[in-house]
């Protein structure tokens, strides 16, 4: 065997240990089941895909993020998968066969070799629901309708759902006269209203060779959007009018608006915004990312319409819409503000029986296989010669609810004490009745 | 982007389609279930270890089978986990204050790049559980008294869980004359037994400078245990008196017995076999496997003590012990032969809203969200044109149970037409009560 190494793990992972295991369970637990009610089937692909299939795709930056793998005389060049999205359209061109609309969520960890931060991991899961085959914003506007149900549910108040479609971006391009080589400048720029104000756009965007006039016209319908959505639209539509593309994109997010009505989606919570520009080369139509503000933690969910993606895959490409929840933020988030339920505890265990003495084990042993039958996550003391009181003060540091005392005279009577380690209250009771009195407790 | 790729897994990977997940989950409710019964808790530890972590664990010929993996511009040599024992090792070092016993489950993939056949995937599932800090054998006892209650749930009735100690077959290797590093290959002619009977190994043993008489009477104990539990046990006390540690592992196997009696494991399931050898180096006290015997399916787990593991990643080792489930195997087996509940459907939709015309299409949206509402998983029909004989269908192929048809005539009294689509039963009944309707044909 090897010599003694310091135990650590990659720069920027992290162990879950079981009270985060918890919590994240609970908040799993909440997506997988908003997803699944809205006819949502759970899909797994492997962690590791073929290099090729992920490269190309993401864009240079993000390309230097991925982990690539390989094994020993292994002739195969290999990546760890980056997002869920990609190898959802490599799944798709690959089964050529899946039934359609194909509605599907996946629930696990991407890896990017961003520098490690608070909150920013290496190996972080994402929370992803798509649906391939459904050309209809209808798809689009089911995807939000979903997430903001799982905002809801989750306790999250305050929360904007943006949409955009980058159509519009396309014909806002057409519009300011920026070649298709320099779009993407013109999008980050816009993309920093937020942060550098209209008049650092605007500076930004004279600098790109945009005529003051123009850049003014771009400003003036940015400002337009973010409060009256139709109104936004409609502004979209009358000064944008001779860019078809432009036009098209603001129908469709007129429709997705009414579709949304129609699911009871607060319109509170939908807010049209042309400076919202999602980073990924993929998307071709709506695209949605959903900003908690108050706790200010900003962007948790993001994603879009991407019809050209399986293209790439397959000969003939489908439509696919869908989102991605930022899940370790929502559970950090959720973890210091004490979001969660009380029902969300620090252990599975709910009772412990303990020991009284070496003779007496195989009784506990015993009560406890009785308390699992009956339902209950039951553990055997096992550090046989602890002194009770030491006992009962670890039921207590593991937030164990319940704890089970079989003296001697006890056992002689087929009795057995019980005692609630939150009132202290304690009773003894005949052996066969301890489950019903536990539960009695729990309500 | 990039030209256009085949879409293609690695060698020996899959994805799994939602038919195939909701078996899983089936499974890993189950095991789940069992496990935190117990008071074991869930934990998660990251894919990537350091590669140094891994290697110099599993033995040169595991080493090989070891995914590495990497980024651009990184300096760490990391790896993907080839099991979930040494990263638990490995966890514990690292949290030196860890609550002691510290039990805990992790139901994961990990990678080897092994030869793909049927059934043997380069990406697989371990579902392990293991006791830290206990070095009495209840905690042994514990982890087989579980996996039985597993293969009983799961509906195995025809296995056998074998057990074995390392301390005996230190022990037999004394008894036998053969130096340390020899103590390989006599494990491994032992490990033979059932493959190559008596004969075979007897030659083994003589070809490996074993004397005749030597090799008979080891072969005698072998034939000894298999049978009578406590008969074979006594049997190494007397032929290995004099080798302590085969008396200390007899005793401890003793012990398990016992223990396993009072935990209300039939004896008829548990068979103590001297010719069970378990291939990974780091085992030092008793080993368990399980075989399912019809179908013959093989060894579907396995495990043991490893209490000098931690040393390699601390000051202090603490006893460790637990087992693996090979999860894999057990799902295919449990697809081919049907062994599922009805309960495990093809779908996580139970009810299919369809859509009459164009002008409907609100309707049947506000009816879904009504029913999602009321608890139940819902899907609207999404390509809208399709006639309603089509939609049926498509619930039928999806295997969706309950079909919401709404035409002109209903919706203008409020009405709905639900279908059962197994006893092709139809009921027009007011909107409100649609999904009373429904749980009451679900029973």
């Amino acid at each position: 065997m090897a010599n003694k190494i310091t135990a650590r793990v990659p720069r920027g992972m992290r162990d879950l240990l079981p009270e985060q295991m918890l919590v994240r369970r609970y908040v799993f637990d909440v997506i997988t089941d908003v997803f699944e009610s809205y006819g949502f089937q759970p899909l797994q692909t492997p962690v590791l895909e073929l290099a090729e299939t992920l490269m190309g795709k993401y864009g240079p930056d993000a390309q230097k993020l991925i982990y690539e793998a390989g094994h020993a005389g292994g002739k195969e060049q290999l990546a760890l998968r980056y997002d869920l999205t990609v190898p959802l359209a490599r799944l798709v061109g690959m089964y050529g066969d899946l039934p359609l609309p194909f509605k599907r969520y996946q629930i696990a960890p991407v890896w990017r070799a961003e520098r490690p931060s608070k909150g920013r991991y290496r190996e972080f899961y994402q929370c992803d629901a798509d649906t391939v085959g459904v050309a209809s914003v209808l798809a689009d506007a089911e995807i939000v309708s979903m997430m903001v149900e799982i905002y809801d549910r989750l306790g999250f108040t305050n929360y904007r759902t943006i949409l955009n479609n980058r159509k519009i971006l396309t014909g806002l391009g057409q519009y300011a006269g920026v070649p298709d080589e320099l779009l993407g400048g013109l999008y980050r720029s816009i993309d920093k209203l937020e942060r550098i104000g209209f008049d650092g756009v605007r500076e930004e965007l004279i600098a790109n060779e945009i005529p003051g006039e123009v850049a003014d016209r771009l400003l003036g319908l940015l400002e337009a959007s973010g409060g009256d959505n139709l109104g936004a639209l409609a502004a979209i539509k009358g000064e944008l009018g001779e860019f078809e593309i432009a036009v098209e994109g603001a129908t469709e997010l007129e429709e997705m608006l009414a579709y949304l009505e129609v699911m009871g989606v607060s319109t509170g919570v939908i807010a049209v915004d042309f400076s919202m520009v999602r980073g990924l080369g993929y998307y071709t139509g709506p695209i949605f990312e959903t900003v908690v503000e108050e706790p200010r933690i900003g962007s948790i969910t993001g994603g879009g319409r991407y019809d050209e993606l399986l293209g790439m895959f397959s000969k003939q490409s489908l439509p696919m819409t869908g989102t991605s929840l930022g899940i370790e933020r929502i559970v950090d988030v959720m973890t210091e503000l004490e979001m969660l339920p009380p029902s969300v505890g620090k252990t599975v265990t709910q009772v412990l029986v303990t020991v009284f003495e070496e003779g007496t084990r195989d009784v506990s042993l015993g009560v406890a296989a009785e308390l699992r039958q009956a339902g209950l996550n039951t553990e055997v003391y096992f550090q046989g010669k602890d002194k009770l009181g030491k006992q009962l003060s670890y039921a207590n540091r593991r937030d164990i609810g319940y704890a089970v005392i079989l003296g001697p005279d006890e056992i002689a009577q087929g009795q057995a004490t019980v005692k609630n380690m939150g009132t202290e209250e304690q009773v003894t009771l005949a052996r066969e009745a301890l489950a019903d009195q536990i539960y009695q407790w729990m309500g």
